[in-house]
């Protein structure tokens, strides 16, 4: 007879597991048994919880982004005074690179995630969602920098939100080759920050 | 006793399998013998070139890189009048963007190795490799667009190199995952550059 055991709890040992494995080897070719091995239960145990590779990365992204969204809102907390859009977009940007091991893992799997979403709708709709709340959340924070002058009036908030996460995830991939130190990566996420927060309209260019 | 093939197209038509399997269902869990049964040879014929997935996906990368590389020569070429370094970075990012099917393959043939590269230190020196050439080559155009007064003499270009290539990886995951047309990746890519492009001097921001 099985033991009584926090469904939560032991869920949340599954998705550790999975980010060790993640972390260690990457997840391709990862059976459910090699997770159930990783984390001392038996297949059959697991399977009372995931059913699928796929289930098992979806929970195991959704239980990483709840951990980052904490360490975000500790580093804000941390910090004197209350904070501008600048700071919360700065923040979450840097959380968001792979500057240390929990982002790095975190970073692991949610391209594992990428990869097989891209060959399932069901995981891509889960990623188009988890866009779409990102997105929208720096638009919100560049329409208040807006209104408060930090950000030209002629900036679009959805379109430089699209481009700041855009920039985000791909010095991730340039850090995570070791190409850029986690410093490097960080320094010219700023330099664009820098830009998009000078204030003044700035001459955008028009036609080539 | 075998016949007689030519090496070069024999590895050609292997990379080309891999490439079909990395469209349809992606490389994840896709072995040797997938990829020799989607060449239509034997596992045997294929390690006579390949003898493991890694070096397959090696070549299968070099060989699409190849590939990219005359199609950016002929969209440069069927232009009118000399290519100026905008056109020249227009056009290459363009041509990153998963924009078709060869290019949306070709992405994903990178993505494979990429998630194989952060655990293969041999994988990831190559992957240092192709960054540090593509960042040099940007890096040149931008130089020469700042000699010519098209990009603001305050741009250091290989961060500028930098910041493109990253922009135009992030904006080819948010269009894999159709969140992004294929066109608003192109438009927002197209805003970036313009902004590079505008010539004077600008306000770079400072600190927060």
């Amino acid at each position: 007879m099985p033991k009584r055991v926090d469904h939560e709890e032991r869920r949340g040992q599954i998705a550790e597991a999975l980010w060790r494995i993640a972390a260690a080897r990457g997840l391709d070719g990862a059976s459910l048994r090699d997770v159930a091995a990783e984390a001392g239960i038996s297949l059959g145990q697991l399977q009372h919880y995931f059913t699928s590779k796929d289930d098992m990365i979806v929970f195991a992204l959704g239980h990483i982004e709840r951990l980052a969204q904490h360490r975000i809102h500790t580093r804000i907390e941390a910090l004197p005074g209350a904070p501008t859009p600048r700071v919360v977009l700065r923040e979450t940007l840097a959380e968001m690179l792979p500057l240390d091991e929990a982002s790095r893992t975190g970073y692991l799997v949610q391209i594992s995630y990428f990869v097989r979403a891209v060959h399932d709708e069901r995981l891509r709709t889960h990623a188009q969602e988890g866009i779409a709340s990102l997105r929208a959340f720096f638009a919100d924070q560049l329409k208040t920098a807006i209104a408060q002058g930090e950000v030209s009036a002629d900036r679009d908030p959805d379109r430089e939100a699209a481009l700041l996460i855009a920039l985000t995830d791909g010095l991730s991939a340039a850090a995570l080759m070791e190409y850029d130190s986690p410093r490097g990566a960080l320094d010219l996420l700023e330099l664009h920050l820098a830009r998009l927060f000078s204030g003044a309209a700035q001459d955008t260019g028009g036609a080539a």
